[in-house]
Parts: structure tokens; C-alpha cells; sequence
């Protein structure tokens, strides 16, 4: 693949913020002055993509919110001399029916339809990185799609003939602090009876992997969140962390992993306590989304790690309630975008050579 | 009282960091240039104060660290006239026969008197509000001691004769963020099964009436936490948000207090949306306590809502392994001490006329 190989966009619900944020960020590809669209991964560029979905649907949200985004159609290897001067798409599904912010029938096959194109770019090796922008659970269901979101899907596609699908894991970056829930959106009360030494061992395996060669950080530092306050106090005040999360930690130190923990959760986030550990595993979804959102609400990036390819997407929903106003923000898109090129470049580099330190800044 | 009367300080346990942090508060007293101590509450400068407790600790403590800093032994009334040239004292308790880092039999009666006898300035009115250095529960523990914290202890003190104690309420206050965890130091499975709808509601009267009262906030917003991610996702993710915080939110509006939730917590504390509310109640420890130390570690406040006097107390513990060995930060006590001061303006104020609003910055 060409080194400045575009990324490709999954557009996502043609109905939601998906076409608002898509062209927005191309609109802010030169705001770093990088006239080349910054292909080559700059962090204060937007890199190079090519969208994959139903160009309609681009041209008319453009005509909606008044920008004069130039789309053109054609595959990765041409989308990169055209990015200066137009948008490039990869035609993809049928035709959006419905309007914006109210999702029709063709909504939930626009999105299989984008999805299964951007994928089919990045499994042959024609694009480095996928980028995928929101679709709605609730729509996806309806349409009797048989995955509960994204990350399921992906999984599953990415199993090999005959063998189970990945463990995906969830981590949310940005360049102020990434973390991983060990467990996401379950019930509170149910969180004590999922956590086991097996899933956090599986967890720290698939962290540290990835971090070594997508992030190039060769020896990744794991801080693990005690699911009790101050960590359980030696178990006087719960005993999981003594029971589950240490002999977690202590399993992935004998296989090399640079882990810790169980460490106080509410100690763990402010600046001298992050330079401590490139990323902390939480043990339920507040513990860890409270900071990384409290931190970097507006830019942080929904990474899926434990996948054979990069996956990376704006950390929010389709706000169908804001698409086509123009009051879509971007900020989670480029940050998402701009990610995925350094994870690419990063595995490149670390598949041909001695890893660089790509630390958090 | 005279406008500018003094806060007290109880000394807290002398073998830990409370003499250190102590010296080097009352040393950065004019380091705002006010020559006058800060005692009329400007929030730059550190407020005079007096300590209650053992001069010879605090004296031996300044040797230790070669500190210059004179003591005067005096009484609250002669405090403010001193404390531009030296560190007012009211000796109270036995003396201190342990060593920094190392309490002894002596530190916990040190302790108790120092806490008794600013107590007692407090309630006799000779002193506007109370701070307390930290102490270690486990030595007061072993010495008998019937309250497992401070905050219990004073709570007690503070019954009227015949009647329960009050509900003590604790805050984590800082510039940036206000918060109040509806359950604190339990284990994380146990939260559920405590929180009620009368918890709840009791927690939120206390905490709007001690805003309004003391901090001077009117009409103060409170801002509800969801216990589930996503504050359950209507009943999706857990039924206590529906079952529980939600009823407890209206019938505090129904009050006339200005209470919103169940909100997904992770979404709560970013600039923007800390701007919605004057403090935030959480349902457990870290739900709470992680955005607090995130966005303020060194200079967050403890303070107790719901006593009959103003308290706060910085927040962190003895840290007896640094105890005397000048690394002590006192940015914690220092806040605490202005907050006091601001406090007990405003609830002077208050009771006086209309009031002013004293909004967080």
C-alpha cells in the first residue's frame, strides 16, 4: 500500500450527525496550513479519507447546511491527489430515503452497506486504518440486524474460518488520558458478578498488545481501578480487589506486562498521577468514562483494540436531534481520524523496525 | 464577634502532617501581599487563624524543619493583632511525646483536646468556623476512641441535649467543582441496597440549606448523579435511577429546591456542564470523588454540611511517612482555611441581610 494510503470512513446513519461531522472535518483539512491534507499523519492535520456510502446523501446534507464541499467518486488509490480540492467517496448501498434526523427504511441498509465497504477496503490491505462514524442501535435493531452495535459486528467479521470472533476491546483515548472499562453498559448492581481474574488477564493481554503495536509503546504501563473505594482498603472495605483485581495484576506481571494495581480510582487522574501509566483499566463504565469525559469531553476517541485492524470513531451517538443544523461538532471525528493515522504509521513502523515511543502527550 | 475574628485550627495528630502543613500556611499568610493576614477573607491570601493544641509540638516541629517561626500563646480575641509576626496558639492538651511519622499514647489525647477545645471556641461564638488537621483513625481507634472520624465525633457534640445528632453531610469542594457523595466509604456492592429515596431527599435538604445559608447560593442547582451508565437508559440498564433517584429529585422540586437527574454521570463534569449546577450529588464514593481530585488534587476542601458550625478540613490524611520531612503540601489546609473564612462571611451575610451570591469561579 502507498505510504500515504487514505483512511477510510464508514459514513454511517445518513440520518444522524455523521454527514454534518464528515464534512466539516474534510472542511478543516488544511486549518493546520497542510495543503497536502495531511496524509502523512501530522497531529494538528486532518489526514487523508476516503468516505464510503451513498455520495447523495453527502451532496444534499452539504446543500442543507451550505457548504461548498466538492465530492468526488473514486477508490483509495485515486482519493488521495484528489483530497486537496474535493471530498472523495467510495459509492456504497443504496440510495438514503429518509431526512435528516428522522431515519427511514434505507437508513439501517445505508449503514451495513458503508460499513461493509470500509471494511472490505481494510481487510485487503487498501486502506490502513477504518473510521466509523455513528449509527443508532435502536434503528439497527429494528431493521432486524443481528449485532448490538459497531464493535460486535466488526468482531465478528474479523473471526477467522471456524474460530470465534475476537474479544474486542473498548478503549477510549485522547491525548490527555486513555483508559479501558473492563466492563461497559451493564447494570451497576451487576458489575461484582462479571469481573473475573480471566476477563481482566484477557483484557490486560489484549491492552498491552495493542498499545505495543499500534500505539509503539514497546512495554505499555497498565494501571488497574479497584472497584472498591480506596481500592478495598486491604478488604475492609470489599473484597474484590484483594480477590479478583490483584491476582489479576500479579498474573499479567509474571507474563512480562508492566501492571498495576489495584490502585484507588479517585487518586489516579490527576496529572501527576497520569504520568504514571500509558492506560487505566476500570472496572465498570463510570470509573473510567468520568475522567476520560471530564478531561477531554469534545475530542475523545472510541478505539477498538484486540481486532486484527485499526478501528477508531467519534465518541458519540448520531444526535439525530442536531443533524442538518450545522451544530454538529467534529472535534471527536478529527480526533478520531487523526488517531487512526498515527496507530497506521505506528504499526507500520513497528511491523518494519525497532517500535518508536509514541507516548501520550 | 469582632469582623475579623480568627478561625481555629485544631492541631490534629502531632506525629502526623498536621504541624507541618500548619507552619507552612501561617508562612505563606502574606505571600498576596496583604500584610494584614487575609483576615477579612480575601480569597488570595491565607485568613488568620489560631491553632488549638500543643505549642511544644508545633515549636519542636519548626526546629525540625528549620522554620522560623515565632508562637504566641493567646486567645482568639488576641489572635488577629499577633498573626502578622507569629502564629497564635491556644495550648490545649497534654504534650506530645511521639515522634513525627511515629504517634504514641500521647497522640491521641493531643487529638482529642485540641479538637475539644476549638470546638468549644466555636460553639461559644468566639470563633466563626472550625478546621481540623487530619487524624488517624486507626490510632484513635486503639486508644478507645467511641467515633470511627471526625466528622461523627462533631456530629455528637452537635446534638442538641435529648435529641439525634444532626445528619452530617460531606462535601468535596474546590474552585472548580462542588460534590457530595450520597454514600461514602462502603463497599461497592453494598450501594445499592443503602441508597433510598429518603437518603436522598435528606442528603439534598441539607445540602441546598447549607448553600444557601452558608455559601451564600440562594436558590443553589443540584445536580443528581445516575447510579447505572447512562443513568440506567430508562430502566435498561438498571432500575434504581427510575426507582429511586428520580423520585427523590422530584419531591425535592416539589420543595422548591432547584434539583435535576438522574443525569449519566459521565457526561457531568466538563466545563459546560459544570456550569449547570452548584454541586453534584453522586450515589457512591468514586463516582464523585474521581472527577473532584481529578479536576483539583492538591487543593480540594472537605467540608462537613449539616452541623450547627462551619467545618472543613483538607483533604488528605496524616501521611505519617513524610510527616517532618518538609515535603508536605499545605495547598489543601490553605484552601480549607480560605474556605472557612468564606463561609463564615457569607453565612454572616446572610443572616444579616439579603444574599449575595458567591458563586464558584
Amino acid at each position: 500500500m502507498p505510504a500515504v494510503s487514505p483512511l477510510v470512513l464508514a459514513l454511517g446513519d445518513p440520518a444522524g450527525i455523521g454527514p454534518d461531522v464528515t464534512l466539516a472535518a474534510f472542511l478543516r483539512r488544511r486549518a493546520a496550513g497542510d495543503a497536502a491534507g495531511g496524509a502523512t499523519g501530522g497531529t494538528a492535520a486532518v489526514p487523508a479519507f476516503i468516505v464510503a456510502g451513498d455520495p447523495a446523501a453527502l451532496a444534499a446534507r452539504a446543500d442543507l447546511l451550505g457548504l461548498d464541499v466538492p465530492l468526488v467518486e473514486t477508490t483509495p488509490e485515486g482519493a488521495v491527489a484528489h483530497f486537496a480540492n474535493a471530498l472523495p467517496v467510495l459509492p456504497a448501498g443504496p440510495a438514503f430515503t429518509g431526512r435528516p434526523g428522522r431515519p427511514d427504511a434505507s437508513s439501517a441498509a445505508c449503514v451495513e452497506a458503508s460499513l461493509e465497504a470500509a471494511l472490505g477496503l481494510v481487510t485487503a490491505g487498501r486502506a490502513p486504518a477504518l473510521v466509523t462514524n455513528p449509527l443508532a442501535k435502536s434503528v439497527m435493531y429494528e431493521a432486524g440486524f443481528p449485532f448490538p452495535g459497531h464493535t460486535e459486528w466488526l468482531a465478528d467479521r474479523a473471526a477467522a474460518p471456524g474460530r470465534a470472533a475476537p474479544h474486542p476491546v473498548m478503549m477510549i483515548w485522547s491525548e490527555q488520558l486513555a483508559v479501558v472499562p473492563a466492563t461497559i453498559h451493564v447494570p451497576y448492581a451487576e458489575v461484582p458478578g462479571l469481573l473475573t481474574v480471566d476477563l481482566l488477564v484477557e483484557t490486560g493481554r489484549i491492552v498491552a498488545r495493542d498499545m505495543a503495536r499500534r500505539f509503539g509503546i514497546t512495554r505499555p504501563r497498565l494501571a488497574f481501578c479497584g472497584l472498591n473505594p480506596h481500592a478495598g482498603e486491604e478488604g475492609t472495605l470489599g473484597g474484590e480487589d484483594e480477590a479478583i483485581v490483584r491476582p489479576a495484576v500479579e498474573a499479567l506481571k509474571r507474563e512480562g506486562i508492566l501492571a498495576t494495581g489495584p490502585l484507588p480510582a479517585d487518586t489516579m487522574f490527576h496529572p501527576e498521577a497520569r504520568a504514571r501509566y500509558d492506560v487505566a483499566v476500570g472496572m465498570y463504565h463510570d470509573q473510567v468514562l468520568i475522567p476520560a469525559k471530564t478531561l477531554a469531553f469534545h475530542d475523545g476517541v472510541n478505539v477498538t483494540l484486540g481486532l486484527p485492524f485499526i478501528r477508531t470513531s467519534p465518541d458519540h451517538g448520531t444526535a439525530f436531534d442536531i443533524a442538518g443544523t450545522g451544530r454538529g461538532d467534529p472535534s471527536s471525528l478529527i480526533a478520531a481520524l487523526r488517531l487512526a493515522r498515527r496507530l497506521a504509521d505506528a504499526e507500520r513502523a513497528t511491523s518494519q523496525a525497532p517500535a518508536p515511543a509514541l507516548a501520550r502527550a
